[in-house]
């Protein structure tokens, strides 16, 4: 799930690697520019301020062609997961202290790329990874067909432009105290006779190793909050979706608790569904720092370790059997495989027929993995 | 691909779990009794003898009916099996010293179970797993398509019966210096308007951390005299098979140094396919016991150990994504999920952007994997 766009997206990438825009050194600068929406004429939009400080990478697109075309959403969704992505890594990375991310800044065969950053081997996080992608160019019927399989009826007959942005990150801590995280915040378009179908997807979702009530709860209701300033049957709807989407079939268990999940939403109209997604994207820290400084410094010992490395090992399995976007990318010729799978822990066991002790911490996980509860 | 057998054929699994057959107390004296294939009616077969005490556990069809059917080609593959499973058991054991195969007897829903023999965190098997399965009931049309599509042309409008038994093994050592073993032989047959439609499938692969020229020599070789014994064209096209399977597509290399890997095999005749599959088994210990025992007590550092593991999860990689017994088998109702995942390390790793120093020893092994080289 963590890399869902360049899963989804890479597997249309050509044979050459060709370089993305052009960098204009020294165009940090804001630049503001009075424009209209292409979707909705007539609406004025707040304007792109592009601000390389802010980003981890220079963008993906040239800042010049993101100041020209401001307006649109394409770039807006691209400067807002610039933002997102570095606002997110500089705070792992002050709790963190002396390990930094790395950072990659990649272009995609036929159009786009993304920037991937890794911290690994951390004292608090063992492996955390935190992309964006920007990619485009035209989607084989094949694709279109699978789309319409999702609920976008596409003409599947010919080659369809797409446009796909998004911000994916799974952060795996090494205390077993702390959950993992997972979220993708996404855009589409696609072309189709002159018209633009546009919609948005993404999650949040919490994977803890032991269960603390008032984590789950916080973490919720962090999301809930979100939600309710947008559409009051949106939590009830996404958290449902998200807890029927992360399951290990053939566990009959969830990944974890799980959070909010969301695909083609596009209604009721663009902004309104862009100001929900940055309103979730926004709620990622609030939902996990707190968290993360809460359990930081919890002892723990070679028993919950092991059983944190058997956890791993059922997250590596959803992610390589079950995720889509995992699974789409890895087939994807000269797809950027290492961003795909930065979403796989540093570390994962398997141990035949393991079963918790009854009544002990870990069954109470378990309990809680096959039965999702209702948390606020 | 350890749990060919269980992934293809559990899928078939219905909801309730019925015990196979009955055990005949006290039946384990040889049973002789003459007959004639249901295939090629005047051909005088060997009979089936019928020893518990060469199993690891009782069979999985009723002693009985072992006894009655011993020249029918579902009996004697299982018959065989069930030797097999034990002579490997007994011969790991016989290296590993004090820890034993935890021995598991299943029922499968609606027809046949398995044997699941699995040994553990001992000092030269970090996990070894030896699996046989024998099951039986109807092939939903779907999966008859998916036959199909792999060279069988079977009737998919109807459910047909079928009959499966195989054996299946992953042994993980733990020292870095000893390849890890697979291989997989399987029986297969299906009732199509009155007429059986039967083929073997099969193959022996080795996965090694560090190369070894001669070890690799040796197995390769191992497997060609084997094959030679029976068909001279049999190496050279089973060997390329190999090297087409069991590759890690998204990563371009292959999963291991190769071996043999076939299916469908029909031709010349039934006995002369089983008579080549039981040589191919029974060379499996004369192809990877010397290089067990050549490296068991080779040193090894922390260097060494984090490379294995690296390797370990580009398995677990194959295993999840690509493997089609797996895949088949993690989406089927009621699989034995265990006996499927035994293939799967203990433990396995990630790291972001490994790549390996040039020139160094685990480079060399990289370029066999992206490069298969003729070995005998």
């Amino acid at each position: 799930m963590a890399s869902w766009i360049i899963g989804n997206m890479s597997r249309y990438s050509g044979l050459v690697c060709v370089g993305v825009g052009t960098f204009v050194i020294g165009a940090g600068t804001i630049h503001r520019q009075r424009s209209q929406c292409v979707l909705q004429a007539k609406t004025i939009f707040p304007k792109n301020n592009v601000d390389l400080s802010k980003y981890m990478a220079r963008p993906v697109t040239s800042v010049e062609k993101l100041q020209e075309t401001s307006s649109d959403m394409k770039s807006r969704m691209e400067v807002f997961i610039l933002e997102k992505q570095k606002e997110i890594c500089d705070a792992l990375q002050d709790i963190e202290g002396d390990i930094k991310f790395k950072v990659d800044r990649w272009d995609r065969a036929k159009g786009g790329g993304g920037i991937t950053c890794i911290l690994e081997d951390g004292q608090v996080f063992e492996r955390a990874g935190v992309n964006i992608s920007v990619v485009h160019g035209t989607l084989p019927a094949k694709t279109a067909q699978q789309m319409r399989a999702r609920g976008r009826p596409l003409d599947a007959t010919k080659p369809l432009p797409f446009f796909a942005a998004g911000i994916s990150s799974v952060i795996h801590p090494r205390n077993p105290m702390i959950p993992t995280l997972h979220f993708n915040y996404r855009y589409f378009e696609v072309q189709e006779e002159g018209k633009t179908v546009w919609w948005f997807g993404g999650g949040t979702d919490l994977t803890p190793y032991y269960l603390d009530r008032e984590d789950v709860h916080h973490f919720h209701k962090t999301l809930k909050n979100a939600c309710d300033k947008h559409d009051s049957s949106y939590y009830e709807n996404f958290k449902k979706w998200c807890d029927n989407y992360f399951v290990v079939q053939h566990r009959g268990e969830r990944r974890g608790v799980g959070g909010i999940f969301f695909d083609d939403v596009d209604t009721p109209d663009q902004e309104s569904v862009f100001s929900f997604v940055k309103e979730c994207a926004n709620a990622v820290l609030p939902c996990y720092l707190p968290i993360i400084n809460k359990h930081k410094n919890d002892g723990y010992g070679y028993h919950e370790r092991e059983w944190q490395l058997l956890r791993r090992g059922r997250y590596v399995e959803f992610n390589l059997v079950y995720d889509r976007g995992t699974k789409f990318g890895l087939l994807t010729p000269n797809a950027r495989i290492e961003s795909i799978l930065m979403s796989l822990p540093k570390t994962a066991r398997w141990q035949y027929m393991h079963e918790p002790e009854d009544g002990s911490k870990e069954a109470l996980l378990m309990e809680v993995l096959k039965n999702p509860e209702d948390w606020v």
